[in-house]
């Protein structure tokens, strides 16, 4: 982009809102970090209530101003590096030297245990790309040569599971066994099926080791490789699950799938104990009362101590009722499948 | 017992052969340790070549005398300990205090990591009660008020899972929710589906912890009440698959438990690894090449790092034929489901 082709739209805000996600089969482990490869397939779901909301606008400064709810982060910063590091990557992805003011707020409480880094990653790569390339839609940004298919694989460079947050509904990051073949697509649109999830907050006081340490360490995991063998067989399970709407088939795949990862976790060098006694007591109350009332509500637990309760949209009263029985509400934040992202330009 | 009628059976040699058995559902941790409780149901096959034999013999000598694998072993040695008390226990239920010649051995090496307490424990038991209450056979002892359930009870203070050896076919150990309900009962005969074990020998330099301090540790996983759990269901569904004949919905069970009960011992607290990055290997390598061949053989992990394979009796030859491209046939061990302990006398 030359200085000539400047308008005035090239200086506009770009907002980008991009859902959080929660995954069913779990992406945990890389082939190789180097290239971002994951060690398996993943299926998520995205969410829609709990997202991340960033502008992003081209300003003649010397360096990217980069704002996260309402504080600014630096490059040196702890969270600012990865920011920054991104938009490095991305810049130079498009070859422009123009900076950004960046503005992000995450629509949950900070610090509440909810991993951001999905939809965080996914509104940055959109709402970048957006503004230097003057799109004020996702339409208009694939009209340009961007399509949905580069903007997952330059999403996903920032954060795995960020590429799965910019489709809605049910979403399958195939691993592939060539790089063609590393592809994000929506599995199912958020009409086929509506599913709930509510997040029960724990504590999180334990997450001593960031997950991209923990990462690193899945392969010292005994559990890993026998993990590995069995998850395409696991993926054909969920995906059936999903089109025939079975419940009672899903659920226990799910759950199944996160005690396994955590197993893996834990038994890694570094061992890392996401959760401990009060969550997994919980985990255990859960099945039982869910047996006790026959109530179709199963767990999934990401990277961190809170526990996603997965069911359908009709059951949401019941759901509620039943958590009030050990867990205070302000502890709860629920939310559905959504349709995912949404690109925006804000007139100045 | 009084010296009057002490006939010369009294004295002779009683021999029992008890074998050892493989876990589907897996006994670990207690509910309470002194009343040997524990957490919940467990189901085995029982082997049948791979067993202990051990004669009883009752002697005027002032302290049993006791032989294991040709060597001789005291009341202070490490494994002397829990075989002294357990017969110091078996002569109080008894009341006697006749002293005891035993000599026990295990058809497989010493040494080689397979688990002998089930065997073991349970062969004493029968043997020296057959010796102390003058009893030739299973049937005597019966009749004498020694029933099957009375001694499992007493096997099972031994080593819970010797309780398991003491029938045939295979065993379902009941957690129950009263001492009264706390049974154990064959399930299905030896003729009802004949299984094999081919059990794959690791080296077990990593197991620096002993089970009975692991199975302490099991409550301190997070892991370990969700599990608990869930198991009812697991237990159901098992005996489904073995009353159906059904390996394609057996194996994925018993290979799933075995994952998650390594993954519980694991992320307890001590964390023990009873198995490597060599077993994790092989266990993938199986998955894959299962899946490759569609040959129904499922693994299963006792507390350490020997595999056993889990098949139908036609497949023997298959399954040796497999094991070839990656195991040394002199760590293969295999043997079959088999009908129980066997109680005879040896004339003098």
């Amino acid at each position: 982009m030359t200085k000539q082709n400047k308008t005035l739209e090239y200086f506009q805000p770009y907002v980008a809102v991009v859902p959080s996600n929660i995954a069913f089969l779990k992406y945990w482990g890389k082939s190789d970090e180097a290239l971002q490869w994951p060690a398996n397939d993943s299926l998520s779901m995205t969410l829609s209530d709990l997202h991340t909301k960033t502008k992003a606008q081209v300003s003649e400064i010397p360096e990217h101003q980069v704002r996260l709810n309402d504080q600014e982060v630096f490059r040196e910063d702890k969270v600012g590096q990865k920011i920054f590091k991104h938009l490095d990557y991305l810049a130079e992805q498009l070859q422009t030297r123009e900076k950004l003011i960046i503005e992000s707020s995450n629509s949950f409480p900070t610090g509440c245990g909810i991993a951001s880094s999905a939809s965080g990653l996914g509104a940055l790569t959109l709402a970048a790309v957006a503004a230097w390339t003057a799109s004020p839609s996702l339409e208009v940004l694939a009209s340009k040569g961007f399509s949905m298919d580069r903007l997952i694989q330059w999403a996903r460079i920032g954060s795995g599971s960020a590429c799965r947050s910019l489709y809605g509904g049910v979403v399958h990051w195939h691993r592939g066994s060539c790089e063609k073949e590393q592809t994000v697509n929506q599995a199912f649109d958020e009409s086929h099926w509506p599913l709930m999830d509510s997040v029960v907050l724990f504590s999180d006081a334990e997450k001593s080791v960031g997950s991209t340490e923990a990462h690193r360490s899945a392969w010292t995991s005994p559990l890993f490789a026998p993990r590995l063998a069995s998850l395409n067989s696991r993926r054909d399970a969920m995906l059936q699950a999903i089109e025939d709407k079975n419940m009672k088939f899903l659920g226990p795949l799910i759950e199944q799938e996160t005690l396994e990862m955590h197993g893996v976790i834990m038994s890694a060098t570094p061992s890392v104990h996401y959760f401990g006694a009060e969550t997994g007591k919980f985990l255990a109350w859960l099945r039982e009362r869910r047996t006790a009332l026959d109530l179709d509500v199963y767990f999934t637990l990401d990277a961190g101590p809170n526990v996603h309760l997965i069911y359908e949209n009709h059951l949401h009263e019941r759901v509620m009722q039943l958590l009030q029985e050990t867990v205070d509400s302000s502890r709860i934040l629920s939310d559905h499948m959504g349709a995912g992202p949404v690109l925006t330009v804000e007139e100045v």
